[in-house]
């Protein structure tokens, strides 16, 4: 039986929208560790004020996230350090974390909660620091957003469900905030994702119609609260193209799975072998210890390096199908897949055309005894010379280490790296890794 | 020890400038020839005159060459035919040749003669048939070549040496006519070497001013009896600056074997497979019998073929070192040599950009069982497919007969082939072969 687009988006609001009672719980707690920061600031006369921010003051947070994120707020002069004296000891378990400055991760009633020290300033226009601008977003969506909760609810989910929520380097997709600008803009869920269908590459939002506009960038949405800024940075192409593609196939065909996909059936270990068998291609995994940063720090570096990796493997002559990277707990993962992975021992080397003489001759004197040549082609002399590298896996397990890696990355790698390929991964353990190896070998989006 | 230009180019003479006997002899043979044809001319009834034409006419053949080369002309209106008939009864040990039109070749006391059949015209601007340019050629270089006749051997067996002297489509090298305009241009033989250390693609000679230059050649030598011809077309620009990287080093460092070069060593069983070995690259002989054609009919469909195949090859992601063709007695042969030979099973198919909703919605009908994807790459939509060729060689021999192979080559490939690779090289019997084969793996040429 085929579900209306009403009767889906019903079911979905039963199972995202947080219970009165869940609502309730989540106030208690947040105002009562509001109050324990007040107080705590009062008992060392600092002048420190505890504010709700993020999708918990918005009403916008999704049914089953238990997560509070409370700004510690100093004055414009004020020192950020005397926040984070005070956010130590609002729970006892906790540990210090460190984005742009340090804040405090706590456990509290069962509640994750992100104690952030920030500078209080009159506008947003005058940032002493990147997370000073959130209490002026909530500021500016709690004052409009009213009536519009349950379709930013929809989006959430539906962007949880296909993949492309979250605006963490690792994901590189659409942050809660964003959600929230684009239900602003379309009205409704199924307004957002018609509008979507027909997104271009630098598609522009700017709902205060105060337009400065930033450099191109895939989707630009100015930020109402500091208009020189793009709430949509964060956002890859791929991602916005994989929402768009997603929201296309919905509205023809809508289904439930859209939002609570299911898991991907984990390849046995004869299905992994086959896989790997029926592509005839050469897999390689290099595996490393990673660096004890953030994700928001290693992504971009483990990207980077794959990059440099995918660059190094083509000026060899070798020709990559894809790559990918993750990071399972301490496990740092790069893949890649070769489609030729084998190459002649002589490679061609072309010098100059034969009628610029000096050039020819630095050309012949830098090359006294090539294999063959040399000889001419299309007017230029050419010599094959031996090849350093035939193999592209021998070619990562010697310069791997010597890439332009990051600075975190870098040692890292250097401190040792193992390279397994083809039917070796089968005899890799760790559920997360075959996980990791299914999703490649799987890949698969919802496209119409 | 060292010799100087002079002794070298005087030893060269020795060898290369006929003796008066030989002169004799040859002016006989001509005039014997000739007035055997004006004979049965006379006696036949038919207005058809025997002339000397070629170097043997303009005394710039090489001691050791006894070619003749005698027209039989027909007055304007007349017919070639009866030409022809006349040039059957020239001699007794003849064979009829086919180029535009038909002519015979005959052995006559030691010569190598080619009686072919011409128009006799007023000049070269109206001409009925190719051919007839030639006794104009003739008159020009005759009434101006006195005293540089020298120069013009030393000049072709230079030439003759470092393996550019010929017109003929096999080659693509110099004409004897042109060796002639060449030392007209520049007066003497190192006047020539001198000059072409600078030219460059298209460098124009044009020695009566007469400037109708044609479309961008290599090397572009106005015609002087027939302006709007290139005296050098059939010049390619590889031999060309073959020519120029010869005279480079030879005036550096001048030395007999420039003139007459040792034949290289055959590689032997054993150096054949070493040297396949040390280039570890695929390589990949066709044979096939070569259809009856002359070798200018032969060489451009050969080229054609080669061409094409090497085109197959790369759009099937195989990637190319170098590739030769010959024809041996009635072998044809092709010679491909594969930087990488094997690729995965699976391949990658680039769609439309995902926001062309039409494009890409066809394109994913076009597709619907991907081994992996759709997934999205730099906005655009990505299939994985699977590979028809994963090797070459298996592409070559099932593909080869349906490329665009020339209308003589097309039915002698699709009457059958073979196909050897590898090691299976050393094992094919054959001096000339062989001899291809030595070529092809010690190619280098004499560059400064």
């Amino acid at each position: 039986m085929k579900s209306t687009l009403c009767e889906i988006l019903s079911e979905v609001q039963k199972r995202v929208k947080p219970s009165p009672a869940d609502r309730d719980a989540l106030k208690e707690a947040a105002a009562s560790i509001i109050s324990k920061i007040d107080l705590l600031a009062k008992d060392s006369n600092q002048e420190v004020k505890g504010i709700l921010v993020g999708s918990a003051a918005r009403n916008t947070w999704l049914a089953g996230d238990y997560d509070l994120d409370i700004f510690l707020a100093v004055p414009e002069s004020g020192d950020l350090e005397k926040a984070m004296k005070i956010a130590r000891r609002v729970g006892k378990d906790y540990e210090e974390k460190y984005a742009e400055h340090p804040y405090v991760h706590a456990r509290i009633d069962g509640f994750d909660v992100d104690l952030v020290p920030c500078y209080q300033l009159p506008d947003a226009s005058c940032l002493k620091s990147a997370v000073d601008r959130t209490p002026f977003h909530t500021k500016y969506i709690a004052a409009r957003i009213s009536g519009l909760e349950d379709e930013v609810l929809l989006l959430k989910q539906f962007m949880k469900g296909v993949g492309v929520y979250g605006s963490e380097l690792k994901v590189g997709g659409f942050s809660g905030y964003l959600t929230e600008l684009l239900i602003l803009r379309y009205r409704s869920f199924p307004g957002t994702l018609e509008a979507a269908c027909s997104w271009k590459p630098a598609e522009t939002i700017d709902l205060e119609g105060r337009g400065k506009v930033p450099v191109r960038e895939p989707l630009i949405v100015i930020d109402p609260v500091d208009p020189g800024r793009n709430v949509a940075a964060a956002l890859t192409l791929d991602k916005m193209f994989q929402f768009v593609a997603a929201a296309r196939c919905f509205l023809k065909n809508p289904h439930l799975e859209y939002f609570f996909p299911k898991n991907p059936d984990l390849l046995s270990d004869r299905e992994l072998l086959q896989a790997i068998d029926e592509r005839g291609s050469q897999i390689v995994l290099v595996e490393f210890e990673a660096p004890e940063v953030v994700e928001d720090v290693l992504f971009p570096q483990l990207r980077k390096a794959e990059g440099a990796a995918k660059a190094l493997l083509e000026r060899n002559g070798f020709s990559l199908l894809r790559s990918d990277v993750d990071a399972i707990g301490r496990r740092a993962l790069m893949l890649f897949e070769l489609e030729s992975w084998e190459l002649s021992s002589v490679s061609k080397r072309w010098g100059p055309p034969v009628w610029e003489e000096a050039h020819m001759a630095r050309f012949l004197a830098a090359h006294p005894d090539p294999i063959s040549g040399p000889y001419i082609e299309d007017g230029r002399a050419v010599v094959e010379l031996s090849r350093k590298w035939t193999r592209a896996s021998d070619l990562l397990a010697e310069e791997l280490p010597r890439l332009s890696l990051g600075k975190h990355l870098a040692p890292a790698v250097r401190s040792g790296y193992k390279i397994y390929a083809g039917t070796e991964l089968a005899a890799l353990p760790g559920h997360e890794l075959r996980l990791f190896l299914t999703r490649y070998l799987k890949a698969r989006l919802r496209m119409c």
